[in-house]
C-alpha cells in the first residue's frame, strides 16, 4: 500500500497570536518557521531539539537567569526582546564571564499582533550580535486573552568565567573606591514616561546596553584590582550598593554631588517624588576596585561610549558594615536605603 | 560622627504576593529569606550573586529552557512546581545528558496567596532532590493583578552529556524500533478533568515524573543501540513520532492495539473527542532503539516502576519519509498527522 503524500493544512494567515500558536502541533511549527527562525536561525537552533549541546570553552561557567515582563514592551530607546538579550549578558558579564549562549523561552498573550513579536524577535537577534552571544534553545507557550500581558521573555545565558577574575558581592574591602559607570536613572524613567497618562513630553530614553565589551577590557587591564561588579538594575543604585555593603560586611560612603543624572530625568523624578538613586538602570555599571587602581579603572571606562559619564561616587569604609551613608548637597549625611516597596512596578 | 544602626523598617507579614514582592528592595529580601530560601538553600544560591558560578564536568554541555503555564497550577498528580523541575530535567535526559543544574525565573500575580507560592517552591525542591539536581540560580518578577494567572515558572537547565552518546530526533534508521515507556495521555487529562466545569468525578492523575534515573540506566546498558529520545509532552505521542519522522526523513509504523491508555483516560479522551496520541504526558519516553537491541532495551525500561507498562509500538521504515501512519484496532490504515490547533490550552 502506498500512501500519497499529505496534502498540507492550508495554514490560514493568521496577523495575532492564537491559542494554537502555543499547542506543539503545525500552527506552532508555523510561528517557528514565518516569526522566530527568520531572524534566530543558527546552527545550534536549526537542529530543533529539545536542547542545545554545546562545547564550552575551558573554564567555571556562569549561569544566570532573567524574566522580563516590561511594561510597556516597546519603550523609548528599546523594547522587551533587547532587554532581555542585554539584562542576561550583564548578569554573566559582571560575574567575569564572557557570555557565550542564551536560551529564549516566551509567554504570548492571545492576540498578540505577529508584526510586534516579529520586531522584537528581531531586536533580539541583533541585541545578540551585537553582544557576540548566540540563543541556542528556546520555547514558546501561548495564554489566553487577559492571562499575561502581551509577552513575557525568560532569558537564561551560560558563560565561561575567565582564568584569574574572582568578582563577588563579598570581595569589597575598605578602601575600594566606587565607580559608576554613568548617569543614573535612564531606564526607569523612560519607562515611566512613556506609560500612559504620564507621558510629559520628555526626551528621556532608555540606557538598555550590553556591557560585557566594557567590561571585558577592564578585566583585561586589571584582572585583580576589581573586587565585585553589579549593573544597578531594580532597585536602582541604592539596593546594589546596599546589596554589596551587607554581603561584604563594610560601609560604603558616596557623595550626592558626584552622581551624574541627566537633567530631563531629574526633573521627572522630582515630578514624581522618585529618588534618582532607586530607579533601575539597564546599561550602567557599580564597579568596586582598589583605590590604587581607581584612576586607570576610571579612564579605560571613560574611553567607552558607554561609560564617557563614569564617575568616582565614593569609597568602601569599615564604618556602619552594612549601610550606605551619602554626604548630601547640602554636607549633611543620609543613609541610603532600600527602597521599602514599589515605585516603579514591571520596571524591566 | 557615628551613625546609629537602622532601626529595622516593620515588614508587615502578608498573606498574598504585593507588587513591592518583586521591586528588588527590601521585601523582596523578605520573600527569598521568608518563602524561597528555607526550601531552595544551597551553596550556590545562598551567595545571591546575579549568576552561578559552576565546576561543569568534562564533556559536551546540554543546555535547554522551558516556561511552564499549567492552569490549573494545583492538579491530581502534581503542581506546577514539579512539573518545572521535571519537565526540564527530562529535556535535558532525552539529549543524552546528565542534568546537574537548574535556573527557576518565577513571574507572580500580584494576590497570589503566599501559602500556595511555598506550597510549589517546596515541590520544587523535592523534585529537584529526587532528580539529583540542583536550583543554582533564580529571579522573581511580580505582575499586577489580571497580567498573568496565578504563576508562570521557567526553568532553564544545564547538564554534561555522556561521553560516546548521539541522541538526536535525526538519527532514525529504518528497521529501528519504537519504544514507548508507558501509557499515554495521563497529564493531559488529568489537567482537563481537573479544570473547572469538565471534573467529571475521575481517578485520573498525572504522570509527571523526572527520567534522568531511568535513562541513565539505559545509556549506561546501550549507549551506541539507542538512537534518539523524546519526551511526549505538548502535541503528544502524535506530535512526537511526526517530528521523529520528519527530521530524520523517515516514515514511521505504529499499530494501535499496542498502544496503552489508561481506561479512565481513554473514557475521558472519548467523551471529549480528543485522541489520547495528541495528549500530552509529562513522565514517558519515545525511544528509537535498533531492532536487535530493542528487546533489551525493552526489558530494562520495564524493570523501572515508571516504565512497567512499555511496549514496542512500531518501528521505523523507508516509505513515506516525514509520515506517521497507524495500523488501527480495524486493521485498516490512518496518518497520525500532528494536530493543527489547540485541543488543550496551557497543558504545562
Amino acid at each position: 500500500m502506498t500512501i500519497a503524500p499529505t496534502c498540507p493544512t492550508p495554514i490560514m494567515q493568521h496577523e495575532t497570536v492564537q491559542m494554537a500558536h502555543g499547542a506543539g502541533g503545525r500552527l506552532s511549527q508555523v510561528l517557528m518557521q514565518r516569526v522566530f527562525m527568520p531572524h534566530l536561525s543558527n546552527a545550534f537552533l536549526d537542529l530543533l531539539d529539545d536542547q542545545a549541546k554545546l562545547d564550552l570553552p575551558s573554564g567555571r561557567t556562569a549561569f544566570t537567569t532573567d524574566t522580563y515582563v516590561v511594561s510597556p514592551v516597546f519603550f523609548p530607546g528599546g523594547n522587551i526582546g533587547e532587554l532581555a538579550v542585554n539584562g542576561t549578558v550583564n548578569d554573566l558579564a559582571v560575574g567575569g564571564a564572557r557570555p557565550l549562549y542564551l536560551s529564549a523561552g516566551f509567554v504570548l498573550e492571545e492576540g498578540l499582533l505577529l508584526a510586534e513579536l516579529e520586531t522584537i524577535v528581531r531586536s533580539m537577534a541583533e541585541a545578540a550580535r551585537r553582544a557576540g552571544v548566540m540563543i541556542v534553545t528556546g520555547d514558546t507557550k501561548v495564554v489566553g486573552k487577559g492571562q499575561c500581558d502581551k509577552i513575557f521573555i525568560n532569558t537564561s545565558g551560560i558563560g565561561v568565567i575567565r582564568e584569574g577574575v574572582n568578582l563577588s558581592c563579598r570581595n569589597l574591602k575598605a578602601g575600594d573606591s566606587i565607580i559608576l559607570s554613568g548617569t543614573v536613572g535612564d531606564h526607569g524613567m523612560a519607562i515611566m514616561t512613556s506609560r500612559e497618562g504620564l507621558s510629559f513630553q520628555s526626551r528621556i530614553t532608555s540606557d538598555c546596553a550590553a556591557l560585557n565589551g566594557m567590561i571585558a577590557s577592564m578585566l583585561d587591564e586589571q584582572p585583580c584590582a576589581i573586587h565585585a561588579m553589579r549593573d544597578p538594575t531594580r532597585g536602582g543604585v541604592a539596593a546594589t550598593l546596599n546589596e554589596l555593603a551587607s554581603s561584604s560586611s563594610v560601609g560604603i560612603e558616596i557623595t550626592e554631588k558626584t552622581i551624574p543624572v541627566k537633567p530631563d530625568v531629574r526633573g521627572a523624578c522630582e515630578l514624581l517624588g522618585i529618588d534618582p538613586l532607586h530607579v533601575a538602570n539597564e546599561g550602567k555599571l557599580v564597579v568596586a576596585v582598589a583605590a590604587d587602581n581607581a584612576r586607570e579603572a576610571l579612564d579605560l571606562i571613560r574611553s567607552f561610549d558607554l561609560g564617557r559619564d563614569a564617575v568616582i561616587i565614593g569609597s568602601v569604609v569599615d564604618d556602619h558594615p552594612g549601610m550606605v551613608v551619602m554626604r548630601t548637597l547640602y554636607g549633611s549625611r543620609r543613609i541610603i536605603d532600600l527602597p521599602l516597596g514599589e515605585q516603579l512596578p514591571r520596571i524591566c
